[in-house]
């Protein structure tokens, strides 16, 4: 019953996967963590038959259940790949839907000593998970990973990283180009930080102790606390800010770690890997207000300059800003289905 | 589990209610309504024991279901609300979560020929199916109504209404002061017609034949047609702007129409059963966007001055916007479940 | 040199008016206003020759030496105005540029106790001063007035007051449309005098014993004050604004006494007037800050239910907001030109 | 008669200075410049006296005759700069007004083939211009400038090059810190540039093809064409931009030259000359667009790690955004008057 809710072609099962390598995480997040698999009309009929797989990761602050959330006069996403499948509009495959949310924010789907081993979480647990209990085509050509914004920088990396393991992505604004996302939000924080003598924990403090984005500082503090906990913790879980908080100065050490995670300059050093795939989807909305418009159109020259062939790509800037764009996934979950099912 | 869900105190019942007077509604929405019900805690436990209930009615573009959208840090109300239980902040009381959606957005709680009878649906076959089914206290003083935007206006005007029903209410940001709420919003509504030679229905069309809030123009001509149904549609379901749609010069019939549903503008002619209240919850952001703090301070002030005693109202503006501001749901249910107990 | 100066084609000559009607104004404004008349190539040189008139006044705050402020890469108005007769797209015609300013900031061009006879001053004044003492054609049809703001609006309602004075007008976003102009920036006015209890005055107190504009509210409130000052104050001075500060209720009085100077309700009594005129010049802004492209609409839409003739009128709408758009004003100045010297 | 003139206490002696250094410059911008020069109260009278000297150069796009530019309710600052001697706040000095205009917009006050020798211009044609007609002490601790955004530029880095001229400095929101005050505005140019396939030139051939300054682009891009032209242009007056513009990606070694006159970054390397001036004023809006708060915030902490004593530092950040902030010039002069007095 619509808009309240509606009925699958295919199935989700929603599930708890303990996982032992987010077990003692520095935060104390749970180990045991909700996933939801998606199995496409037919899937119960076919026993024998086996699917390719999409991974579909989040943005920041973006937990599965999240993906229930409903918007007026739109369908969840988990709704509308399912339309996809039960319109025919691509080949059946399986879906993923992966949590990785932290106390701040999220984790970047990377390994961190300030928030805990994410990106291995997902590889070399979550993935072996699904294969071992769904019926998946396991090799990489058949592997797909996608997300939005923390989650399209998740999707642009995991597959450069472990090319062994995905064959195809697709990025909707992800997070690339730290000179234009990060460094204007450096600038708010700045500011937001004078109300805290400059220190980011007394903001984490008050932030806790009152209803949270009550504050204009909440949503910039967060995610500079969350991003800096993923690229910019010590061993030890010492957290570093990439600049100097009272006069907003760079700190060069510290940004090159963040830039190190940047796609435009990973890139090159996985040519091979990205030259591998199947299937790259990038796209954002003109106006996007981090800048991931400009971030996307520095990653597509990279990857033509890495080589990975034009064919392979599918490149697209449409009229938006950063929010609202859920109804771009549909399209790109079709788009790598194909690629991963030929 | 945290962020994902958590455990109740309490008990939500989800229904489906059958509307007989909303059946043949002019826009075919479903008369079939989900209903949910909480139970307070103990309430199963004590099965002689009755209480006094409360109704939450939604904003614009509400649904039921989405009281089950979940906000990154935050829970959503039904959550918040079983935690104020749950703590033994506000003595017990049955919670009704009324839909009252359709497919221009809303009903504004009253009966329209553009849209239905949802006042009558409330208040004759919600109110009596919630009694007949739960062990509530049925009279008036043991019932309140709560709610933002729309929602807020809803709970002002249908104590106004049916103070045989309601007792108490409580309304954040609920709209009122129609020459500063909407009038703006005609202004920019004028604008986005050009773009449709000032008819809306072409707007309906293209909305309705694209991904939906993908222009700028989205949210105000749905708003504005959809609160026209619901003020302003003749007996024949023709609904009429206030406004002429080239020049932006009020109707001054149509606009009237608007205006006799201006809770600024009817408190004066229900100042008896205004005063019968026991409990009036007024608040809303400093900051607005729709000038609703303004708003609220104008029915505060008609409210004295129609000799509602001060001890019965309170009354506040905080520092925020119109968004984000579900954190103070639970504040005004506590509030007056006091009321509605004592 | 530019940008520095330029020379002119014509003349400028700055002279000072001593006008008895504003002695003794109620701001104690000065009665000795300068006044600049530009006399157009040629002048000189024709001893005998006669000139239609072009009067241009101001928006709020503006002040005649306001003309010599200079934008990077634009001409002041004056200059550009001098080149459409050095350039030879007009006939030659004398163009006035009137002062109306008080210490609220503006005169809106009416007889006002709160401010001064600045309509009489311009009427029964400047133009006797201008025609005795330059060779002007001194029939209506050869006279026109020309303004953008508050100087379109001066520019529409003295000839509709004055058809025995003006011929010609052209209005560059001249207020209008009330409801929409200025309505929102009472709900902004209401939110600024918080910070003063409510009572304008007190922050006019404020506003003088500071750097001005130094505060959000300030734009915001002196508008309102110095237009209340020209539409509603009583006879004695006193200044009463439309609404009630505190819940911004509208005052139904004091706002009709507003509106009864809207040009879009004028113009229907004025029709006779304005059906004598020949040309009207009206344009503004798409997305113009005060909604003044859908006041100037609704003018539109006025003038030609009033009988006026369509070739008589030229509109236009053109992508711009409410300011830097003095590039527009050369353009109605050659086609007023071309209006009256025909 | 305000607030159309002032009386001065002192003169402004209007002048033109011939530039040999300019001639042949390669926009072809004049060398024959207008340059005000400003004698203090008394000066007359004391024809044997010697004065100190104040330089006041102007933000991007001004030109000296900007000065005379009236705002409502504030006077332009060579008046309220007259006030401050009128009414004896600061020891008597001869205040000059630099021009320094370029048909880019500005020159920064650096020499640099794109633009031409505005530095030189400055330091060797301009004072020794005004020392030999005027009565100046001509040694640098008698000798300060002063500006604002661009012209703060100016007055952090002149006397940074040339302590043998100046010795003490005042810069209002002057630009510093590029990461944060330039990045933003990169990544709004690529955008804008999209419209003109990525070339900034055919950017430049629309603007001075219509009226400047209507187009959302013309501020951005006018900004950056002009400082790459200062900052980053080869010597055959190649302009080369400091990024890709299809892709928002860094040139290093073009971005190199822009961080190479970055104040900020100058600082360590001009610390004896910085040690020696008498005072160095720095202020800024908390809000200012281009975050050139945080860049004062930078440069000031720069200072103390360079050594310069805190009691010659006046460091100051006021509620404000970039614009709007001449009324804290009249400060600025004053204290600086007061240092090179003593």
């Amino acid at each position: 019953m619509l808009p309240w809710s509606t009925d699958l072609a295919g199935r989700i099962d929603e599930q708890v996967i303990t996982s032992e390598l987010l077990k003692g995480n520095p935060l104390g997040d749970p180990y045991e963590r909700p996933i939801w698999v998606y199995l496409p009309p037919g899937y119960a009929d076919e026993p024998g038959r086996r699917y390719p797989s999409v991974y579909v990761i989040q943005g920041f602050t973006g937990f599965v259940t999240s993906w229930r959330n409903r918007s007026p006069y739109r369908q969840p996403f988990p709704e509308t790949a399912d339309a996809v499948f039960g319109r025919g509009e691509a080949p059946p495959a399986i879906v993923v839907y992966v949590d990785a949310w932290t106390a701040y924010g999220g984790s970047q789907f990377v390994d961190s000593p300030g928030t805990g081993r994410y990106h291995s979480y997902l590889c070399d647990e979550v993935v072996p998970w699904v294969d071992a209990r769904y019926r998946t085509h396991a090799e990489p050509a058949r592997r797909a990973i996608m997300g939005k914004s923390s989650g399209g920088f998740g999707a642009m990396i995991t597959p450069m990283l472990r090319p062994d393991l995905f064959g195809a992505l697709a990025t909707h604004a992800g997070d690339s180009l730290y000179e234009l996302s990060c460094l204007p939000m450096f600038g708010r924080a700045v500011r937001h930080l004078r109300d805290y003598g400059g220190d980011i924990w007394r903001w984490w403090d008050d932030f806790g102790s009152r209803p949270p984005f009550t504050k204009e500082a909440d949503h910039d503090l967060l995610t500079l606390l969350g991003v800096a906990a993923c690229f910019s913790a010590d061993p030890d879980g010492t957290i570093h800010l990439p600049f100097d908080p009272r006069t907003g100065v760079l700190r060069p050490d510290i940004w090159q770690r963040w830039l190190d995670w940047d796609p435009v300059r990973m890139v090159p050093e996985h040519a091979a890997a990205l030259r591998s795939l199947r299937g790259i989807w990038i796209d954002a909305g003109t106006r996007d207000e981090w800048f991931l418009d400009i971030g996307a159109a520095a990653v597509h020259r990279a990857l033509a300059e890495a080589g990975v062939p034009a064919e392979v790509i599918r490149f697209e800037l449409f009229e938006a800003g950063h929010g609202g764009i859920d109804y771009r996934y549909p399209l790109s979950l079709a788009w790598l289905c194909q690629r991963i099912s030929a």
